[in-house]
């Protein structure tokens, strides 16, 4: 008997977790776990490991393949779920490796405030490019230009046309684009590339939870703007991760880079959250704390 | 009046031609030409010339940007609308730049016994790749087997279901697709990628001519193949012309690549001709001449 899993189950029928969920098994995602017994010669008690987890208090894991030991403390544990782990990692590689990005590009990205978003956006900051991002409230849009720094940002679900508002913010189109959302935005945002864009697909949400994909129309124009679009994984990234570390920890202490996580408490709400990513109500990344320190 | 241009405007009231058309202008397209008089300083009477050219027997070019001296001649001069010409330098590029290409790939090829693609069967063939086409008749599909050496070819239209035609060909997925057709065909090629995969938009014959074009589903493929999918434009590439002939040329000579033509006779037949492109009654390379040497 699982009531949260049957809630995931009927609500999105043919997705993501059904295998999961029909066999019972706890939901897999990633975290933050203290090691409290190891027959593993990487981890030993007491050490602290981020990777995937188990939804669930105690866990035997099996699989150590994704787990990374944690090595720097003094910043918030809950990080290593977010901005220096699997998020983190995602929008590291995605604009420096899948965006060739230039200074002075100008940038898009869609559901900007999310935990990969807010990053990518604030990279592209960092390295010199105009950058734009749309959300879905205004609240989120407020963080986006006062807390991360984005050169402008726009609530997507407010606008009648896509199309007019990618053109009052990129009246000389867009250099790169950071697509996390698929479907409408993608269509809109091709007639908006300029030549030799960039599109880095890193996810496309809207898309997750129907029966079928959307069509996405305009992809003539990657012919007659010599546009690239590639999708990468995270995972096939993995070795960057002490480079990675060595960049964006400097940039977390003297307050260069910010980062917003949206906290729920226990185990419980967990589906919950789950299910809001697919709404927005998460605020930045969205973390589920089990337990304390 | 201009009544080949009025069936043109007639059949593809919204496309490509319209501008040219109604203000009554000859059709500018891809031809060879002899200097008749220059007062360029490249060029001088007797010259032989390929590149951009009018629809008529006799021009004043005023813009030569275009155009490319001949300098081989033991070789049909048709060739430079074709092997020697833009639709060579696009297989040349697209496959060897675009697709990064490996020995041992399995590459598809659409609209394969065209311009481009019967060229890009070929290359991918002398580079150790595994290689399969589609065309539009049993005809082109012969052509593809025993004249050009692809591997497998099919008939498109006799298809009942593209996915289980590439699976057949394809049991392990395609590493490169050569994309010159679009709609239906790329969404199943899609499915069919195999990680990594590469896909060289070179064209979309198959949405010139709707007046919206389809919308392109399973698209979120690229990201959980990590596949790159990626247009360009031959006119970007021309400064690797010479490079190009120096490959190409001896590879004619040894007979080690062959190229087909469908030759009609006189400008009167020309605009049957480039409509016959779109419903694929042309047999390799479609070239109308105006005047023999
Ligand atoms: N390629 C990889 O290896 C990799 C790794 C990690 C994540 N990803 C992908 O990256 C994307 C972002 O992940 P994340 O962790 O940053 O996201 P997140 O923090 O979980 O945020 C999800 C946000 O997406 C927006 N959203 C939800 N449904 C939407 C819809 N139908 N249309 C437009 N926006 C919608 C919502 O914000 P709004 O209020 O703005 O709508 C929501 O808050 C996802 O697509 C994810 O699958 C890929
Ligand atoms: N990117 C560049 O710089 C560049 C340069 C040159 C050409 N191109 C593009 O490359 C592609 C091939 O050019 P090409 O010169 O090789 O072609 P082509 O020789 O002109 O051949 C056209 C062939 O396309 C096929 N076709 C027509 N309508 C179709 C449809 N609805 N669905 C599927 N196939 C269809 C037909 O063959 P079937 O009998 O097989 O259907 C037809 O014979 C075109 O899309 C062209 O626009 C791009």
């Amino acid at each position: 008997d699982n009531p949260p899993c049957e809630t995931l189950l009927r609500k999105y029928p043919n997705r993501i977790f059904k295998e999961t969920i029909i066999f019972l098994q706890p939901i897999i995602g990633y975290g933050v776990a203290r090691v409290l017994d190891s027959s593993h010669q990487n981890f030993t008690k007491g050490d602290l490991i981020w990777g995937l987890i188990n939804w669930e208090e105690y866990s035997l894991i099996k699989d150590t393949s994704s787990l990374v030991k944690i090595q720097h403390t003094n910043v918030p544990l809950s990080y290593y779920t977010g901005i220096l782990g699997m998020p983190g990692m995602t929008a590291y590689v995605g604009f420096y490796e899948i965006c060739s990005p230039k200074k002075g590009d100008t940038v898009f990205v869609s559901a900007a405030s999310g935990a990969v978003g807010q990053l990518v956006g604030q990279f592209a900051k960092l390295f010199g490019c105009y950058v734009v991002g749309s959300a879905g409230s205004k609240e989120k849009v407020d963080l986006l230009k006062n807390k991360f720094g984005f050169d402008e940002a726009f609530n997507y679900k407010e606008e009648q046309d896509l199309n007019v508002a990618l053109k009052r913010y990129f009246p000389n189109g867009i250099d790169i684009y950071f697509e996390n959302v698929g479907g409408k935005m993608l269509e809109e945002v091709l007639r908006n590339m300029r030549p030799h864009g960039r599109i880095a697909v890193c996810g496309m949400i809207s898309q997750y939870n129907l029966d079928q994909s959307e069509g996405t129309r305009n992809l003539f124009l990657l012919v007659a703007r010599s546009i690239r679009m590639e999708g990468f994984l995270v995972f096939h990234h993995y070795h960057k991760y002490p480079k990675f570390l060595e960049m964006v920890l400097p940039l977390i202490h003297e307050g260069k880079i910010a980062y917003v996580e949206d906290t729920v408490e226990g185990l419980e709400n967990a589906p919950a959250a789950l299910i809001g990513l697919y709404k927005g109500t998460n605020v930045g990344k969205q973390v589920v704390t089990i337990a304390h320190e």
